[in-house]
């Protein structure tokens, strides 16, 4: 007999052009069999990444502006996917087994029924917890990883800002560049944030730029040697006085822009002739076009947190009905590190 | 007995810090000795180079800011270098003789006295025009290929928009990229010289920006699969409307930003989400970076050059009294091709 339960979700009442509420979701349920189709892989979820780009799909965009993006629009009332790590209930595929551990694109909800063609990998935990696998391990840690040196090109003793430093992908990338040799400061939003940059993360120096006034004079401030390297996650003001700041031929990787994500931040109105006379790359980039540096990636940062070099800074709320909350607390920047919901237990 | 003469050259009055106009040059004259002292060349000057960048070394900027920039401030009063072509009419160098040919940095006058370090090199016009050498065989020339080739990395069958394109560098960068195999479309601020890169340059589409009302629109209608290379002379509003048409992995080259010289631009708001998730990159550059390119550049273009594939635009004025006329007129779009002044006759 077709054993059948209730999967609740997490879904958007409409299209989001703003910055979210937490009324802009809702708590659905639907009946899903646990017995798997053929080819199908029925996952329930442990912990599931909450990301600022999926802003981005909740908006009513034009399909031909959609199209250029790697994840596809959420429609209301629909599942959401995300990345996660989830523990196979029932499996229609060989390569799959009933307890296996997994990692792949999941759904924010109790359970994720896994068609043929959507990432899903079987994951070996190599000892590290298992939300590690959704965050530094994750996609988020492709982006520090694959941003910092494949876009950023660094050099020792370089000069490195990264702003958004305390979350995901900047807490990894400030900890790689001094790692590399290079000085870094970093900038994020509170004091508490400030000092876990400098005391637990190793970064050189940091700063709280809701404290300051004029960006420009600030970063004149932290890098009286002018900067090489910006690791930019939120575009904007910060974009313009970065660019002010650099020195010749240096390089702007763009992963995020936080600021245009909802809307309401202002477009940096950056000065060209900074770009040409100073010989500045800025350069836009996704991890998904990085997988080919992905086994060095994970070797590298198993070894990192293995060893203590690098620290793990994983933000995990409990329960699918803490989801709403906790994605829109990533735009109040409540968040310290890479943020995840735990919806059950290991 | 010392042969003394009198030299006239331009300089600024004052620095100049918006759009130029004649009344901010004059004409000085010195005296100077027509036998060279040990290690110093004499050159009479026959064509010399006049380019927008110069108004940038002509501004009140601060020390800190020019420190940056390869060419030193202009100061009133002082002779102002530039690229062109001359005749030696004394030497104090084994190396060079009377009447010897030669390139490198001279200046805005009548002679020239070339000090040890400055760049001079003896010219073998292989059988081109003498203008040829300070145009397209020059600096300008350098920056097309290197910026097309280096910077924009271009691929067969690629969408390039080129504007200014009836300008010294966009002229050679719009048919380097017919030859290389890529589709090209270029804008200019008038009939004429839309008319010239249809018809002589073999643009596959040109377009009058002053005709349109909303560039962004303009470059889908031109560009109905993409953009996947710009060249950007201008900046501002069409380097926005540029970044909004581009494909996934767009490539932007900056080469100079004719509409920041004169402070009167407009600063481009870049969609930065548009950067990123198309994976653009931005890259401003300087053919002085690309002096490896050289050998490369000179065969190519003089080959194409020899056997018509490539067309040299040369806008020639005559005396030196038309230099500050012939400067001004650059910001007004006044010029087709290569603006240079004859000095002197052959």
């Amino acid at each position: 007999m077709e054993e059948v339960i209730e999967n609740k979700f997490i879904a958007i009442k409409s299209h989001i052009n703003g910055a979210p509420i937490e009324f802009d979701f809702e708590v659905k349920t639907e009946t899903i069999s646990l017995s798997a189709k053929s080819k199908e892989v029925i996952v329930k979820n442990l912990y599931v990444s909450i990301d600022p780009y999926q802003l981005h799909r909740m908006k009513s965009c034009s399909s031909s502006q959609t199209t250029i993006y790697l994840a596809a629009p959420v429609q209301p009332g629909q599942s959401i996917d995300t990345y996660g790590v989830g523990r196979v209930v029932a499996s229609g595929r060989p390569d799959f087994a009933k307890d296996d551990l997994v990692v792949g694109l999941l759904a924010w909800g109790e359970y994720t029924v896994v068609e043929e063609g959507r990432l899903l990998n079987k994951l070996d935990p190599m000892g590290l917890p298992l939300p590690y696998h959704v965050g530094p391990l994750g996609f988020s840690g492709l982006t520090a990883y694959a941003g910092f040196f494949e876009i950023c090109k660094p050099k020792k003793g370089e000069n490195v800002f990264v702003s958004a430093a305390s979350g995901s992908v900047g807490s990894l990338v400030g900890q790689y560049a001094k790692l590399f040799g290079c000085h870094v400061v970093g900038c994020a939003g509170s004091q508490k944030k400030v000092d876990l940059l400098k005391e637990k993360l190793g970064f050189d120096d940091a700063f709280n730029y809701k404290d300051e006034t004029d960006l420009n004079s600030a970063l004149k401030r932290y890098f009286p040697n002018g900067i090489d390297i910006y690791f930019d996650n939120v575009g904007g003001e910060m974009l313009e006085a970065a660019v002010a700041n650099m020195n010749k031929f240096g390089r702007v990787a763009l992963c995020g822009v936080i600021s245009e994500y909802t809307g309401g931040g202002k477009r940096p109105a950056l000065e060209m002739l900074d770009v040409v006379y100073k010989r500045i790359t800025i350069q836009g980039f996704l991890a998904a076009d990085h997988t080919k540096n992905y086994g060095d990636f994970i070797s590298t940062i198993t070894d990192h947190l293995r060893t203590g070099k690098m620290q793990a800074l994983c933000d995990i709320s409990h329960g699918l009905e803490s989801i709403p909350s906790a994605f829109v607390g990533l735009f109040r920047g409540d968040n310290i590190g890479k943020k995840i919901v735990q919806i059950a237990h290991e």
